[in-house]
């Protein structure tokens, strides 16, 4: 009798009906970024208690636009694009763990079902949204271009709401994109027990960060960032905007190929 | 420092964003069902090896179309029905554990995202799929009626290739919409360490089941079936079919509220 | 050399790619209205300037969600349900013309392209939009039932803007489902010349009905609506709110078999 | 009393509701595009019988996606990019008319309802489908990189049926990114009458082409294209794939700003 085969479901003979390939998975794409400071107690309370504010800048936020184009091991998914593209809006703190300070996504959206799958196993609370972002190309008149001045844009919805609306204007070459997002991620990943009451069958905290990283040169600006709340998606606990610290685009590549184990505090005999 | 709360993420403040509330899940919809007999060796195949086929009929399968209504405690996804209303297409065999047998789906897709998140954590292996049957309405020419020769059509695609259509023709009423998705569901659920290569940090063997059940009258007929694979779909696990048992369809309501562990191979220090 | 067939683009030599297939056109669904009044000069603002208000309650505007099963004749779409069935949403206002008082559809938002094709056939101006109505099951908690109290949800939006929102409370059977729909439609429809500036190769008005209505109960009741404005969906041009008229849900069936010219203004030399 | 604006429906008192708003339209983005020979008596079939074969190489087939951002004057669809961006496949043939050489789009789908309103002005028959392509991205293991070897991949759905599914391996800079796509488009538009079987009030030949022309170096190479019929789309009027002439890709930016009438047989009476 062979095993079935299968990263995460559905497990299969062949392997290949799997939501998500086996790591490395690589990623080339756009970041969008719009960075503000919210009350600090806002950042607080979107944390969780085990965690503590980062030491700098504690009510920093990052809100960040991916188009990316992804595939494992082979590229297969590249020459089927459906499977390989996606767009994601993104929120990311800063929060501290045993003196560490790392960054934290509290609020994701993306476009496929392989996006959230990744996301869940790596701690990303991803849901599924509708996210835009202008792209830049490089002839005719219905795109800015890579130069002082360029206007994008950037739109999120979810469940038919409008949740974010931003757009950047650049201004020059920086050396960062933003540093909210700059820090190796401390995300949490839970299962509640099948048995209604009975605690969290698994409950770890984890650290991850990015390898290989291939980066164009970012670009700074101005930004402007709308953020509208609705009855499933609790973004009135990012806000208020209190100021805006900068807009930021950058090309990126960058492979995953998974983390380390910083705590756990499953029961899995539940 | 209040609590974050979410029955699955994300947890935030008030918990108004997790993509599932708490149980118990209500639900109200209908039901295609095409049985149907393929090789024992495939039902064998597509088990985990610490399950047995069951001892009667073990080649029978199930696929099955299900339009649903879903809610929660109180209700509140039903007037914002885009939060409430979608559809799913899951194949189910069955299976035997230490004596007992027992349900078990094998794939399934869905249309919306808090529909795979409740899967993941019942087991269920869901994906994101476009599934579509046919309605029956009581007015107009634009429906078939519920009545012998009633035709009803059901399709899937996932990652735009078109996995299954099925067209049941209804015959009589019969006391159930098939025997395959009869028994208690046995699942498995899993999530790999952070790590590569190092096991699975949880690892679950549970069994749930329905309960207040509210059923219509069930129709049975004829039924036609048309299976087909994709690279990132291995329908040809399910295939061949040898011969249909039977098309059925019903009108059912249930309540969802919590099953038991039945096994654990966890080991949450990876 | 064989004529190219189709009713509407494109044309091919089997005619089967068509949109839209030839009429008659049949439909079976549901209708969810919300009733209100607005200013007067608001509906005459949104009439061309060659149609008079109704006579009679001339602010009475009429918001519909209608959740579709449609087919041509042979029934082949109710077999691949995804060319099948659709959601609208849609505004109709009266108006009078040579002494004829008619209603107006002045905005409409489908879900399926063939919907889009068969609108701008008739007049209907057609757009795509996410619309999203709680349906009513016989069976199961997730589903109001069709009697006194029972609430409906209903929800547009477009462009990732949610433009509308309504819940209809129903109280008693009544004799019909609003007034503002039920007379013939008097619509517009035009082409404008391939060369800018140079008019429109097609304006004409026509008037249609849908035949052989099959209509379950209606019921009436209590609703609330919201409108938002977008920047690409003028919706203040339908606002404000007055007052509430009513709110109503009928189960139809009707067929539609074309219409009649009223009045040309053509320039087809351009 | 204030006339009506929009230079498509709906009319409102702004006009910011049309479905498209006055021309000029400009467009960046990019085509991946598949030339392959079929027989020459199925380029006949799918010209209408007033048209001719093209006097050179009249077998020739263009299989395009095209990846787009569009606007109109000022730009506002860029910063709200869900009403900008859209991808389309389309089939072009050739064919003369009056001693002219023209290309024709025979038939086309895309992702956007403004799309679809414009190639109905423009005389392409345009449908809904859900089109992807590979994208070139300058950084990062997930894409391709615009040089010899790379490989693209691009694929087209409707109604769940995949259609079309290519890909192209580029070799080396060419001159033109093929040649069957390369004149002034010669399309038909029309509408039927209101009334069943009275004819078409609108019936028109136009011819147009972009201006402005904006191009990046064109790369030429191999390809592979399988196209699949579907009951709604008429693929194998298209078929049967005798010789791939070759595979291209290239960056382009094209206005267009209208056409001329050719020939017109409305009868606006009806």
């Amino acid at each position: 009798m062979s095993e079935l085969k299968g990263f995460l479901a559905p497990k299969t003979p062949s392997g290949s009906s799997a939501i998500v390939p086996e790591m490395p998975w690589y990623y080339s794409g756009t970041l969008l970024t719009v960075e503000y400071r919210t009350d600090v107690e806002r950042v607080r309370a979107i944390l969780p208690a085990d965690l503590e504010l980062a030491d700098e800048d504690p009510g920093a936020v990052a809100f960040i636009w991916a188009d990316w184009q992804s595939c494992s091991t082979g590229g297969a998914e590249l020459l089927d694009p459906i499977r390989s593209q996606y767009l994601e809006a993104f929120v990311v703190v800063r929060c501290k763990y045993e003196g560490v300070t790392y960054s934290r996504c509290v609020a994701i959206w993306v476009t496929k079902d392989f996006a959230i799958a990744r996301g869940w196993f790596q701690g990303y609370p991803k849901k599924l949204g509708s996210a835009h972002v202008t792209r830049i190309f490089n002839h005719g008149k219905a795109t800015p271009k890579l130069e002082a001045g360029a206007k994008l844009g950037a739109t999120l919805s979810a469940y038919d709401h409008r949740l974010a609306s931003a757009v950047v204007t650049l201004r020059s070459p920086v050396d960062q994109n933003g540093f909210v997002n700059g820090h190796k991620m401390l995300h949490s990943r839970w299962m509640p027990s099948i048995t209604p009451g009975a605690g969290n069958s698994l409950d770890q905290l984890i650290a991850m960060g990015g390898v290989d990283a291939d980066l164009g040169q970012a670009w700074g600006g101005d930004a402007e960032l709308v953020l509208e709340d609705s009855q499933w998606d609790e973004l009135a606990s990012l806000l208020p905007v209190r100021q805006i610290i900068g807009g930021y685009y950058r090309e990126v590549g960058v492979t995953f190929n998974g983390g380390v184990l910083v705590a756990d505090h499953s029961n899995p005999a539940v």
